[in-house]
């Protein structure tokens, strides 16, 4: 019997645009896909769960991650590591499932490079003031915080061009919906179904 | 102002697979899209309407469509004539509009020469006794004509690999489903997207 590998998904975007809540209502709409847990050493905001939302480490403890290579990626991002455990994710493909990643840009890229066969999905805010609000009235962060995110997003927003897919994080639903109708497209790739088809023309003919 | 060409979308697959059906209802579900109407010798179906369903031509007619260059693609089928009028697809996607051509297979990889850029739709039968069943079925068909129509439709079948998404007509409501997704995600594309958010980007960074 032909097997084949899932889709790996990656779901990103610059600081702020709302990954994680993007992420959050997709997993409970979707539900035939997993979802990918990072490793991260920033502390956990209101309502994040360990396991769920990330997996919160200690320096220590991520450092010793990147030592042993159980990372699919990794950065340092404002102070913070966040990175994908390696293992989870290769054997997920390997069992024909799909597979979602939600991850900061620069780790996006990193896997692109390992898997340049995936599916990468950037959010966009529907507008530069926008973003600025948004990172702004999170509130969790410190004014040099905000101001070095910004930064980093301006920055962050030029990396579209190396995505396959742009999606304006308008309002959740809508987003959410928009990535469904890409995972069901790449689910219908012809190069998907013809293995199928092709046993089974084989068996009809 | 940037402006940007419209989708070209074809929708094709083997003879009595319900290309028809499928389309006349995509068409009632999604109105933001052009849908372009053949040109045909054959005889109009019950409850098939000229200029809606088919542009009907008489067999002078139509040559005289070929010879005047007013086709983007033609083909003889079972003894009937069809075809695309030209002028009608190449304003419609001048003008940024998406449109849809539901054609037969040998038309469709005439279409993908002028535009390898269209997205290919390849619908699929969800068995072959299914596909047997319909073009039996159908009932307005000769025994000569439904056994040729059979052999057709199983070399068209392997014509799969040279489309871009295979979509299974197991019901028509999901089949069209299936189609809205992909018209969904080539529409995000970050190529189609990219032109407006660099002119945004300047504005604002």
């Amino acid at each position: 019997m032909f097997k084949q590998k899932g889709l790996l998904i990656v779901l990103s975007g610059p600081s702020g645009v709302g990954k994680g809540t993007v992420c959050s209502y997709l997993r409970e709409k979707q539900k035939d896909i997993i979802y990918s847990v990072s490793a991260t050493t920033r502390k956990p905001r209101v309502g994040e769960v360990d396991g769920v939302n990330y997996f919160f480490k200690t320096k220590d403890e991520f450092e010793e991650m990147i030592k042993k290579d159980q990372l699919l990626e990794w950065a340092e991002y404002c102070g913070n590591y966040y990175g994908t455990p390696r293992t989870f994710v290769e054997e997920t493909l390997e069992e024909g499932k799909d597979i979602i990643l939600e991850i900061e840009v620069q780790g996006a890229l990193k896997v692109k490079e390992k898997y340049p066969e995936g599916i990468f999905v950037f959010l966009i805010p529907p507008s530069f003031a926008e973003l600025k609000n948004r990172i702004f009235y999170r509130g969790t962060e410190t004014e040099d915080i905000i101001k070095s995110r910004m930064s980093i997003a301006k920055d962050e927003l030029q990396m579209m061009k190396y995505y396959d897919y742009a999606v304006v994080n308008d309002e959740v639903p809508n987003a959410v919906k928009r990535i469904q109708s890409i995972i069901e497209a790449e689910r219908l790739r012809k190069d998907r179904i013809l293995p199928y088809y092709e046993q089974w023309l084989k068996e009809e003919l």
